[in-house]
């Protein structure tokens, strides 16, 4: 889906300037930019934010770094964490692909992937978050802190793709649903997105990968 | 489903003595009773033996074991391999939870469970053919071959289950599909289960596990 140009995008972005992060990236100094040493975890492609914000809600002392590439819908997820003064989310507005430039082996102990780009076409499936070269950069991130990648999707096709990337990897996983609404897992968080899908009765698959 | 009891059921049987293993279990001896030092494969649950028998008739240079509990139905799989004259397929109307009686370690290379019973209740999950028992008794038979199971089934909840037994073990996975039908897998041979399900367009899921 693309998303329209918001009406004067570039100001309310620059009011929600205090929870951006760019250029440089602070690597390995996240502990300055967040006031504190807690963990810290990722979602990539945070899209309107409902997801991090609930999750930062909940969760005072973890840290959450959320990148997303499309500004228009992050500006209104940036939005969503100023109004509820969440002082432990910071918004990249980049690209998945360059992720060892934001952050440093060692400090991440969490990716969360939701929903993210089916790239349906054959030739495209590279740029699937979840293909293995994709894999081999979280795994260089979180092997350190024996971290876990967070990731579910309403399309069969990309889970099934997925599933083979993981064990063609040696990827150890666990709690795999196929049906997570109809599962016994606690705790979830909906996106935007997956309200819409699950209300139809689209099943959502989702499963954690340990490094 | 329940299976009426077949009319002449003993006498057909007895027609087919030739291709029935009974106790006491060769175990070691498989090469004695098929008269050849072939790979030695073995599908849990023949049913009504449509599989086993296409199966079979594709490889005539592998053996195959089929062992189902149900007298009724295995008379039909067996009729169906005897009017096909294969020679390279026994069967033992016996239980899958005494397979180390049947069989001894390094004879297997492959295990098929197709459609097994899902056992709903959570009470009676330790029936299900991928709980983590049967998949060390699996392991203990294939470990020798570096043998795979084969496992299908149209039952999603037995499916998930089953990829968290597997994983939980720490098996290697591989070939993995939501929905074989619609999928670039091929060579699948159709039970008489499947072919019922898949035409109502079921997805069937499928992956092969690794020891």
């Amino acid at each position: 889906m693309r998303m329209r140009k918001k009406k004067n995008r570039d100001t309310r972005i620059s009011n929600c300037s205090s929870i951006i992060i760019s250029e440089p990236y602070p690597a390995n100094d996240w502990k300055t930019v967040f006031g504190n040493d807690n963990p810290v975890h990722l979602e990539i492609g945070c899209g309107k934010g409902g997801f991090i914000t609930e999750l930062a809600t909940q969760n005072p002392d973890i840290n959450y770094i959320a990148i997303e590439k499309c500004l228009d819908v992050a500006v209104l997820a940036m939005e969503k964490v100023t109004a509820k003064n969440l002082t432990n989310v910071r918004f990249i507005c980049g690209d998945a692909n360059y992720l060892e430039d934001i952050i440093s082996p060692g400090i991440l102990s969490r990716i969360y992937i939701n929903f993210c780009d089916p790239w349906h076409k054959k030739k495209q499936f590279k740029r699937r978050l979840t293909y293995r070269d994709f894999l081999v950069k979280y795994g260089k991130l979180l092997e350190a802190c024996h971290g876990e990648v967070h990731f579910k999707t309403d399309n069969r096709k990309l889970f099934e793709f997925s599933l083979n990337e993981f064990t063609a990897l040696h990827l150890k996983l666990k709690n795999i649903t196929l049906d997570l609404h109809g599962s016994d897992f606690e705790g979830n968080i909906m996106t935007e997105y997956e309200k819409l899908f699950s209300e139809q009765g689209m099943p959502i698959y989702r499963c954690e990968i340990c490094f």
